[in-house]
């Protein structure tokens, strides 16, 4: 499907859902809007679900992965080999992401769409590599216009899977050395923000590895985007700078968008996704949560950027999905006040005001 | 017990379970240190339990009730007989703590310490009333001696409770219509910051109401603490501007703490009880974690004066214990994050640098 068909069937929900999801909340036992962001959480997944969430909510969460042909240039703490070793430690249930997904009740989707590695059929692999890498964003686009809408499509595909699967809670994760470069510089072309801003230390650079990572993200920015940055087209941003993990999650977070599920980003590198697929279609943001913030300097740009509260601010800076996953029982919890709690009037509880006068 | 012997049975965990904790944390399949709040909450954890703790968590929740004397001088927005309903809201499972409680897995109890209503025996109610309502602290001492030390029996004897039921992560919650005004007096006293900062609006006081309960509040201050606040003894600012449900719940943390109980703050009521029981024992602290951080502006300073980082921040202000039970599955996600996840030898993974000098 062609990413302008996506980005046009997706369809906001109604204000009158969030209205009518307020009264419900008013009418709890509890003082008006004490509680806080929950209220707005359970507010939007009504919407969303158009005045109706069917619970327990059924929760999924895809890693997309991919290595980056800008490892070559020295931007990353870890080999490039290790992006292949997490795979296979996803697969094998030891990551963090595992846990947490057990933990959390997420079914967990690994998607191969580019890393340099040949994996065997596995449960829980979805194989979709589109190339062995993305090109180096410091010498060429990072993608060819066949790769870059191969990958879209791989998004847009498994989006259609989590609708077939009936999921209605959908956290996006990645993994890929060297994706950290990619998302600061998305975020650099995107918001207007200082390449040194929104550049941290990844997995674990020092001063003198995160000085060439800068180097390296001006470099390409100037290679690909000659002219000034505000008129930048989002879909070149992704092809020039970007990854393959990067392009399927964007098609991924617009295809889940367009069958109205709600999508929980997670870090860095998946919110830099969802704030290209925002550019390319506002709409998407009706249905999109933000996990956590990072404690790369680069997410809270990225954040403020969607408009975006984070529901958890723990200063991790894992990636996988673990900051979304994480986030879940906040957004499950909020929904199970909203269908259970007792009202003013069917628990005889006296509203704020009333009964001072009477008494 | 006598306050100064519970005091005394604290003991701090010893340092190296932390620093064991920390080299397990640093041999799993993550960047060092990238899952931030989440490895210092599960080094505090394990260190609470010197070096092990049994999954899943044994959780549960204690809110402890009473009414307040000082409502007669219009401090609320809602009338005293809530705190009654809102008990019998809670015994009928109706109320968001009841909602929380269930879908965490925390066993309830509700304690009436003194509610200025008589309640039939029922199940989850704990029933040792002092008082029917601490006396008005603009006139008079909240509590006699004999009326506090009461108070912080019944916290003692439920703390013993949790150690004979395994409990392993504790909520502390309230419900007490007026008990803002007590915590504001009680942070004022305790931090020495300015009445005016540390006065909200409680469940929904308008500016009028605010501006009265800061007249009250410094009323109570006056009367009972003419000298300057440095000096002011931790137990006397309970006693005086304190309530029946705050000193149960400084009982029952130092009972906790001398069982070796994690105990998760909830909001500005039952952090106020922390942040006295901190001022009589310090080492009480090894065992609190703060749950979340309130609307209510006080709440925040009581967090810099315990020195604890909130994990959740999301503008409740409904107290009940509900923000201590939401940070509940963060904790286990630590905890079973510490315990699940890979190593990096065991799954193969290279570590930071390591393959890169070889590649």
């Amino acid at each position: 499907m062609k990413l302008i068909e996506m980005a046009g069937a997706i369809v906001a929900p109604e204000a009158r859902y969030i209205a009518e999801a307020r009264n419900h909340l008013d009418s709890l036992t509890k003082p008006i809007g004490s509680l806080g962001e929950l209220e707005s959480i359970a507010a939007r997944m009504i919407a969303i679900g158009r005045g109706h969430v069917e619970l327990p909510l059924k929760k999924a969460v895809y890693v997309f992965a991919a290595d980056h042909g800008v490892t070559e240039a020295g931007v990353s703490a870890y080999p490039k080999d290790v992006t292949a070793q997490m795979v296979l430690n996803f697969l094998n249930g030891g990551a963090a992401i595992n846990v947490l997904a057990r933990l959390h009740d997420a079914a967990l989707t690994v998607v191969d769409v580019g890393v340099d590695a040949e994996f065997a059929d596995a449960l829980g692999l979805y194989r979709a590599k589109v190339r062995r890498g993305s090109r180096n964003m410091a010498r060429e686009a990072a993608m060819t216009e066949d790769e870059l809408d191969a990958a879209l499509q791989v998004g847009f595909d498994l989006a259609e899977e989590t609708l077939a699967k009936g999921e209605t809670l959908i956290a996006v994760g990645e993994m890929g050395i060297g994706n950290t470069t990619a998302a600061s510089a998305i975020t650099a072309a995107l918001t207007g923000q200082p390449v040194e801003t929104v550049t941290g230390r990844g997995t674990g650079l020092d001063d003198v590895g995160r000085s060439r990572k800068i180097r390296v993200i001006h470099a390409a920015l100037g290679l690909h985007f000659p002219a000034p940055m505000a008129s930048v087209d989002p879909v070149e941003i992704l092809r020039c700078v970007g990854g393959l993990e990067i392009a399927a999650t964007v098609g991924f977070i617009l295809g889940a968008a367009s069958h109205r599920r709600a999508i929980v980003c997670d870090g860095f590198i998946s919110t830099a996704a969802a704030a290209l697929a925002y550019a390319i279609a506002p709409k998407v943001k009706s249905y999109l949560f933000a996990g956590h913030r990072s404690q790369e300097p680069g997410h809270r740009h990225l954040l403020e950027y969607l408009g975006l509260r984070p529901i958890l601010d723990l200063d991790l800076r894992l990636g996988e999905g673990t900051g979304a996953v994480l986030a879940m029982p906040v957004i499950a919890a909020a929904l199970r006040l909203y269908s259970e709690m007792a009202t003013f009037a069917s628990a005889g509880v006296s509203e704020a005001g009333v009964s001072e006068a009477a008494g």
